[in-house]
């Protein structure tokens, strides 16, 4: 059996006792009930992810933010030079991005995974400002020098887009060994939300006008372009939302791949998934047709202003924990939402019961 | 000068250079333009209050949680007995609420202050779960057992409001002495979200049917019961939106008096407030007649569920940052803003800028 057979055999649903447990246990901590909102929800989640109550508090946690290039960019689908994919990694390698100033402030560990950057990586022009802990090292897990245009074909051949899957399954599996015990998804790639909006497309039905979006912030002549080309390949591909993998060579990219797979890892280890925004969305639409069951692994960050983000949560039932209109991605705004994550655990372990602490409950 | 006069004097507006040079960093960071959307309003927020960019990380931080009781209790706003307002601070002492779980999670204080909780406070029976970490210690403030039932007379005299108004300064000073460069408001009183109401009505003009909520989970018959409460004591109180410690004397509570000054002495001080739920809601507006440059000091933490509190923030102009259904309290929703607000500054300390990092902007 293939590492990505192996993988989705391994993935089991969440555990509902434990989930019960957590709901009944929620009832009796010293709160009224339902107080804490979407937190219990997510106590319940990561109760049935760990397969115990009080679930462990998710940490150490470690975002893997994985790199990659679109021949698609020739399209004109958005305004960035193709060279910023690696001039990003360069900085996140310096520790000079957004991620980096997040997961250090969080006690979060970074992992640049470059599945396919097109032009060469230089070494950082600078390591930004005053900062305390450990830059992070570049794993180099090369697919190919980025993706084909998918306006002329397809942007990988299957095998690529298998590939690029086990890039993520690995990257789970390695930083689960190492002791993470929450991963969050990351992603950097110029042009990459023009096939985020197509897999989106492929994956809901979507139309193409309501699943593509600004990206980076374009203006309007050019999202009627990259719309454009978004219609136009699906037109061309015709895509089969039952043949995962398919998709994926269609479309790509290498890094959408890789994210499934990463998905795909930390379901099998039992280890909750932070997903960041529209990219990570995609991702776990192709992670979710490959096993329905990795859903229940996953908790959605936040929501992008990214409209196929939308789209995406929806189709998976998934529920946003913050809206504050990021479209940054690198994996920002699932690090934001990480504390949450960790705060509704500690309560389970730590909050008293009506009982244990002699408080009247209304409700008993 | 007495306390409260000379605080409102200390209170500056927010620096304007430092929140421009704030906004014109974030325009050269590398990313793209307004891409962490509202993480960037809180980054101009933090180096306005500061004075200076980037500001600083607001850490360490603490929670403040100001306990009371209700002589409107009497009038069955809620079903819940007024002892637990002492129960759930002996709770609270002990570590084992959420409050303390998910400030413990965040390395934050929490001190718990009793400005007029009615019955003795006992030691609890139970520490909770397995927690590492200090429990509070109990700050006796009090200045009475309790306010008395407003639909009858005044809460308080206004001698007492303005003395708990003086416990809340005295609080944001003590902490702030000890170092902590962040506070949270908290609140416990059973029936205190009775008063709330009453507070944002006065202020804002709202009918008592808008501003009037479920508070902890009650049933219809104690909704319309509270309503109509409020209704009447509106009536009778005729309140002076101009005479805020009037205001205050008429509905209480003696946490809510505590919070608007606690609010007070954090912008006299330059230091970020965190607002928690609708009592902090209602607690800010009483500070923003007594100081309106007040408001650019706070964030708020979250939007609770309670009717009330949305028309608190709209009237003040805070969005909140966090949606996530709590209704609970203690400063629970402020502590789990608080890391956004920490990820905000450490991003403007910590980001290259485009230049520095050897990006290409395309803006530039």
């Amino acid at each position: 059996m293939d590492l990505i057979a192996q993988t989705i055999a391994a993935i089991a649903p969440a555990d509902a006792a434990a989930r019960g447990a957590a709901a009944d246990r929620l009832d009796r901590m010293t709160k009224p009930r339902g107080s804490l909102g979407r937190v219990e929800d997510v106590a319940i989640t990561l109760a049935g992810i760990a397969g115990a109550c009080p679930p462990p508090v998710p940490e150490p946690a470690a975002v893997a933010v994985f790199a990659a290039d679109h021949g698609v960019h020739v399209q004109g689908v958005t305004p960035w030079p193709q060279e910023v994919t690696g001039q990003m990694v360069s900085n996140f390698l310096a520790g000079g991005a957004v991620v980096n100033a997040f997961a250090r402030q969080f006690g979060a560990d970074v992992c640049v995974v470059d599945v396919g950057v097109r032009y060469p990586i230089y070494p950082a022009r600078s390591a930004g400002g005053a900062r305390v802990g450990a830059d992070p090292g570049l794993l180099s897990r090369r697919i190919a020098a980025g993706t084909a245009d998918l306006t002329a074909g397809p942007a990988l051949i299957r095998e690529q887009a298998r590939a690029a899957v086990e890039v993520g399954i690995e990257m789970a599996r390695e930083l689960v060994a190492v002791g993470n015990r929450c991963l969050l998804t990351g992603d950097m790639g110029i042009a990459n939300t023009t096939a985020a909006a197509l897999l989106i497309c492929a994956f809901t039905g979507a139309d193409p006008a309501a699943a593509t979006g600004r990206g980076t912030g374009i203006d309007d002549a050019t999202l009627e372009r990259k719309t454009g080309v978004v219609r136009r390949a699906l037109a061309l591909h015709r895509p089969d939302p039952t043949d995962p993998i398919g998709v994926l060579a269609a479309f790509g990219g290498l890094e959408h791949a890789a994210l499934a797979g990463f998905v795909l890892g930390g379901a099998a280890l039992r280890v909750p998934v932070l997903l960041d925004g529209v990219n990570a969305g995609a991702a776990a639409l192709v992670a979710a047709v490959l096993s329905p069951d990795v859903v229940a692994y996953c908790l959605a960050g936040h929501r992008s202003t990214e409209p196929g983000h939308r789209l995406a949560l929806a189709h998976l039932r998934l529920e946003p924990l913050l809206d504050l209109g990021i479209r940054l991605g690198e994996g920002t705004g699932a690090l934001l939402a990480l504390p949450v994550a960790q705060a509704a655990a500690r309560a389970m372990q730590d909050v008293a019961t009506f009982d244990a602490a002699g408080v009247i409950d209304k409700d008993a």
